[in-house]
Order: structure tokens, then C-alpha cells, then sequence
């Protein structure tokens, strides 16, 4: 048995958070001000594939109150291609029905007229309050100056990180280049920062020269164990959205390892960015299970905690609360035994064979934003982390304001 | 299809919610300060069955962490037969290894030996904080005079009432009274009231002629419509125990059905006291989905919506958001289709056939501390109700400094 897991599962490669979809080659983007938020800031994203390939995957939310959007864009992206991606912020186009679906039809004709391109091609996103009806005048509106910044450069990729910003108080980058070709990316979203229903939405970029199926496998992958396990608040959006697109620029075809490899520590990178930026949060917690049977049963342990409201209050508190790690623990089928389970909260084993362990007060949660939860099952040799963030005051005020 | 179901799922049955344990005839109880909390207050109740009969049921957690008390008590009633439960607060005896067990065992030993019986009839409950040994020596010189004080009147129910809160804010207590037969009962604790651990306690009596099995299965009929649907923030405790003890000394055999219903009367009136006293919140919740293909389906999506973060800080700010109501519903696996439900907040149908309904600005979360989400799935005719409260500033203050 092991005791201690990499907790990065892409190990340790190189990214520069400073450069978003642009820093692969064969994209340009945009991020422009068409008028959907009442702020007045940027909320009009663009991403378009100048190839020469088109190869597309996606992975949208499992909600089945899907927002119009995502129902779009999975008809889009069902046939491996596409060749631009239109976000827009202050306004999710979810349960509006038809009127919604229309919308979000019509915007991908109005990208594709502009670029050249059929709808058929054109996956959209949206981000905002649900149950209100997207203003089509101001899309219309917005697209041709959207159309008219598109460029290449990374100033670009940084304005169409920002334009799909909601309650995200800094846009998030990441790339990373491997031998000859990049993987790079923008994200917004998660949890607290998004009340509007904590959306994340995520575009992917690569230069590689990979298929539809290489993509879908490599990104379905990378998402199981990066954003899939960034659980803020319990709560599944109607309008997820993770998207890659390749363009094959480079001319390299990588080895299918290392970008799977590159793919994963590009979605951690902007993971960790979403939980790090959580506004109503004032702790960042990693909980990894380890010695499960299997990685699932690792997973739905290390997730049952981070949806415990007692615990996320707890770390709140700076208090090290054990005895609400083993009670989440407890409603799990996992297999281990009661007597047997060790909990570890900031490098002190607090809980030593579901009893009393070393002393609490040795537990330090005020000095650092960070805080590491090892929960120690004895019953195998799979692990799995899962990363959330303490409830706090901020939360609830965010999250009872936000439209009222 | 039904529009609107019963949500007392006893109908209407006259409670008098001024009296305990002792309304049924052949019960003393007693409840007195042992030193277990360093607040002073009463600590330590006792339930005793005279009999002629000393037939119990019991429904204890699910959770597979359960805690020493739960562990011994479940030995104790599965032969179907109690004579007494003696119940503190101001420590759970939870996580607590060989020594907890020890010390609940020890427990029920004096108890018996006071009272003249076996350990092995003596159920055991604690409430309070996990992973701290309950102090033997204030438990010891507690029983005497706790003893002493067991009386069959009705200011011995109220005592031993009191003698079990944790942070509740007034006894509850419950009785009905039937065909010269009477069910009664007292409780404490459940979501927000208890940061402990959110734990429970519930002791019912009655002196109706009942075999133990026909209790267990009032008992079990009645915690899965009342308590097991009261979901203050969807924690599960170590230490919940519901336990019925039944004397007989009516000499009256009643009716199951009847029985079943006073039980569940009894039952729906204290889990109704339970969320009323929710400290920290401000909204009391009522979740009803009607129209679902079995009422498990039912029950999935009312529990869904009443563990949704967003859902509750929403109408903690007085905002009938229903995309967070949907986007709750879209994480079971009940039939419905997305494009035919309807969402009533309060008497407005603001969603109508999973999009935008009647103005939510109609819908006044103000006025009252009761609201009530009606969810039409239009798929069957099955319905459940759960009851929750909102998530508050004063939840997550309870729950940050409680241990601190």
C-alpha cells in the first residue's frame, strides 16, 4: 500500500499561466463588449480553428435540464468537427425553450455567415442567470466587431479569457509546449464563483496533429480526474461545457501518452485556477483517499467529504473537525473498516483507527489558504483527490444576492 | 394525475404538543444535570417502562460510522424487548474506540443495577461532540439522583425533554391520545440545530398492547415518511436513534392502521418541531414533487432540490430562483422530460413546461417563514415530500465555532 499519491495526476509538466488559446498555433480569438451584462464589461468570446484540421471534442454536463446551448453544441461536435467556438457571459439561455434553442441556432449561423463557415460548425456557450431569453439584437450587434478582433497574438487569447468572466475575479490561462506542438486553454467558473449556477465553461486549443477519436479519448480522460473531481459546492450546472479543438498547425503528430499527459496538466492547471479564485472561499481543500479498493470508491469518499456543509463550515472555522470527515466518510459504500480508517488534516493524524488520534491543536488552518486532507481507508491500494473549498459567509452572501 | 397530495402524510390527527413521554400510561421519566455540559443545564434523562409489557422497536442511523452508544443499543433492542433508555447530552461517545464501548456498556450496567433489571434491556443514546470520551465519573455519580427524580407526570416528560437539547431553543414534545390508548414522545437535534453532528434523538411510548414486531413496523413506516424525509443540510449523523417503547398498561389492543397512523402523527409533529427550531435558518421548506412515477422517484427529487447549496442560500435572499430548483432535478435519475415540468414557488408557477412561467416577482419569500416548492413531473402519480430549511449567515456561524 501506498501512502501518499501524486496529487497532480499529470505529474509535474511545465505550464505558463500567463497565455490562453492563442499560444497554439492555427486559432485566433476575441473577447469584445456586445452588452449582455449591465456592467458594461467584455461578454462576447470567440475561438476559431484556422486548421488545416478541424478536429473537435467536447464533454458537456451530465444535468438533464440542458441548457439550449449545450443541446446545440452536442448535435455540433457529434461528428468530430467544428471550427470556431462563441461564448457569451450575462445570460445562460437555459430553460427558455424553444424561443432558447432558436437563439442559440441562430447565433451559429450568424458565426458562421461571418467566418465563412456552415452553422453546422459553430459551437456556442452561455453563461448567466437561467430562465431569461438571450437578447438576439445584441448578438447581432456584437458579432461583427467580435469577428473584427479576432487575431492570433496572445493579448487575444488573454481578452477571450476575460470576456467569459462572471463573478471570476482574474481570467485563466494555461499551456504548455511539448515537442513541437501545444496544449493551452482558457476556463471561467466553478462553484462559488459562478452563482449564477456555477458554470464552468472551458475551450482547449492544440497545434497537434490529432483525430476526433484520440481527442475525445484524450480530453474525456483529462476531465475525469481534473474538473470532474473540482466539486465547490455540490451543485452541476445546466450549462458545463468543456471543448478541444485541434488545428494540426504544428505538423507534429505527438506520441498519444504524452498528450493525454499534456492535455491533463493543462485542465488541472485551470482547475486548480477556478478553485484558487473562488471568491466566497477562504480555503482551498485537496482531499485524497488512499489504500480504497478501487479509484472510485477512492472518489465517492474523497467527494462525500467535500460535500459535507458540517465539514466546509468546520475548516471555515479553522477548526480541524475529524469527527465530520469519518461521519461523511460513513455514508459511502466504499469498503474499509470502521476501526481501521486514519485522518489526516494538515500533516497531523488526527483520527488513528476511527479513534482519537494526535492532538487536534497541533493543526494549523489559519496560517495557510491551503488546506490537505488525507483519509487513510487500509482496505486496498487505489487513491483519487478531490479538490473543494471551505462555506463561508462570502458564499451565502454571494449566492442569495445574486439576483434579487 | 393528482395536482396537490397531503403533505401530513398522518392526515389529521389531533397532538398536543405540551406533552411528553409521559402521557402514555406505565412511563416515569426524569431528566437532570449530571455535569456532562459545561453550560450547567440539564444533561441526563431517563425513559423507564412499569410495564405490564417492555416490548421497543428502534430505527438507528445508516451511517457505517456509528458511535458506541448506537453500537450497544442495537444489541440491546433486537430481541424486542427495553425496559429503560437513559440519554445525555454533552459528548457523543462517537469515534471513541474500545473505551466508548466500554463506557456505554458500563452505563447501561448502572442503570440496570438502579433500577433493578439487566444491562441488557437498558438503551443507551448520547449528543453531543465526536472523538471525546464521555467522562464515567460524572455518569456514575449522575445516575443516582437521576433516579431519584423519575416521576409519571407531566413535568417529568418536559424535564427529560429539556435534559437532551443541544442548541434547540425549546423541548419538543408530542402525544395523541386514541381509543383509550396513547402515543407520545420527545426529541431533539436534526440539521442545523445540532453542529455537533446533526444528531437526533427521539424516544416514543405508548401504552397500547403492541408486539415488538408490530412496532418495528409502525416504527419503520413511520421514520421513512417524517424524519428520514426532514433534511436540514443533508448531513447524516453517528448517534440518530428513533426508539418506541411500548407498556401495555392501556390493556387495549388497537387497530394496526390506527396504531401506524398515531405513530406517524406523533412522529410528523416532532420532525415538523425539529426544522421549525432550526436555529440558523430563517426559512422553513417544504419540497413536494407530485406526479412521479413511484414515490421513490418522488422522494429522489425533492431530497435533490433540498441539498441543493444554491437552491437554499437563493431563498435565504428571498429569490424564487427556479433554474437552481431545475438544475436540482436534473441531477436524478427520475422519469420526467425536461420540456413538461412545472415549478411552483409559493402558489406562482414561475417555470411552466421547463421554461419561463409566471413572473417570479409574484412570488413573496418575505412574508412568511414557511414556503413551499411545488415540482410537477407529469410522469405518474406518485408524490413525496421533504422538508429542509434555507442556508443562512447563522448556519455557517453555528457550524464554524461550534468546536473552536
Amino acid at each position: 500500500m501506498r501512502a501518499y499519491p501524486s496529487q497532480n495526476p499529470a505529474g509535474t509538466l511545465t505550464i505558463d499561466t500567463a497565455r490562453g488559446v492563442t499560444a497554439a498555433r492555427g486559432f485566433r480569438a476575441s473577447g469584445t463588449t456586445a452588452g449582455f451584462k449591465d456592467s458594461g464589461t467584455p461578454d462576447l468570446a470567440l475561438v476559431v480553428n484556422d486548421g488545416p484540421q478541424h478536429a473537435v471534442a467536447a464533454v458537456y454536463t451530465t444535468n438533464r435540464i440542458s441548457a439550449a446551448p449545450v443541446q446545440w453544441s452536442r448535435a455540433v461536435t457529434a461528428d468530430g468537427r467544428a471550427t470556431a467556438v462563441v461564448l457569451n457571459s450575462g445570460g445562460a439561455n437555459a430553460c427558455t425553450g424553444a424561443q432558447g434553442f432558436q437563439a442559440a441556432h441562430r447565433t451559429a449561423e450568424l458565426v458562421g455567415e461571418a467566418l465563412g463557415t456552415g452553422a453546422g460548425d459553430v459551437v456556442v456557450c452561455s453563461t448567466g442567470l437561467i430562465g431569461v431569453q438571450l437578447p438576439m439584437d445584441v448578438m447581432e450587434a456584437g458579432l461583427a466587431p467580435a469577428v473584427e478582433a479576432l487575431a492570433d497574438d496572445a493579448a487575444a487569447g488573454v481578452a477571450a479569457a476575460r470576456a467569459i468572466m462572471t463573478t471570476d475575479s482574474v481570467p485563466k490561462l494555461a499551456a504548455h509546449e511539448g515537442g513541437g506542438w501545444t496544449v493551452a486553454g482558457m476556463a471561467k467558473g466553478a462553484g462559488m464563483l459562478a452563482p449564477g449556477l456555477a458554470t464552468m465553461l472551458v475551450v482547449l486549443t492544440t497545434d497537434a496533429e490529432v483525430s476526433s477519436d484520440a481527442l475525445q479519448w484524450a480530453l474525456q480522460d483529462a476531465v475525469k480526474v481534473t474538473f470532474n473531481r473540482t466539486d465547490s459546492d455540490g451543485c452541476m450546472s445546466t450549462n458545463d461545457t468543456v471543448v478541444l479543438l485541434a488545428s494540426g498547425a504544428s505538423g507534429v503528430r505527438p506520441d498519444e501518452f504524452e498528450f493525454g499527459q499534456a492535455v491533463t496538466a493543462v485542465c488541472h492547471s485551470l482547475a486548480q485556477q477556478l478553485i484558487h479564485d473562488a471568491e466566497g472561499a477562504a480555503h482551498d481543500i485537496e482531499i485524497t483517499t488512499v489504500n480504497a479498493v478501487t479509484e472510485s470508491q477512492a472518489e465517492d469518499v474523497s467527494r462525500s467529504v467535500a460535500r459535507s456543509n458540517l465539514f466546509k463550515t468546520a475548516i471555515f472555522g479553522n477548526d480541524p473537525n475529524w469527527g465530520r470527515v469519518l461521519s461523511a466518510v460513513g455514508t459511502t459504500d466504499a469498503a474499509f473498516d470502521p476501526d481501521r480508517i486514519d485522518v489526516t488534516i494538515n500533516g497531523v493524524t488526527v483520527c488513528r483507527d476511527g479513534a482519537i488520534g494526535d492532538a487536534r491543536e497541533g493543526v494549523d488552518l489559519a496560517a495557510d489558504r491551503r488546506v490537505t486532507v488525507l483519509i487513510d481507508l487500509k482496505a486496498g491500494d487505489a487513491d483519487a483527490t478531490v479538490w473543494t473549498n471551505d462555506l463561508t459567509h462570502d458564499y451565502v452572501e454571494e449566492n442569495s444576492a445574486y439576483s434579487t
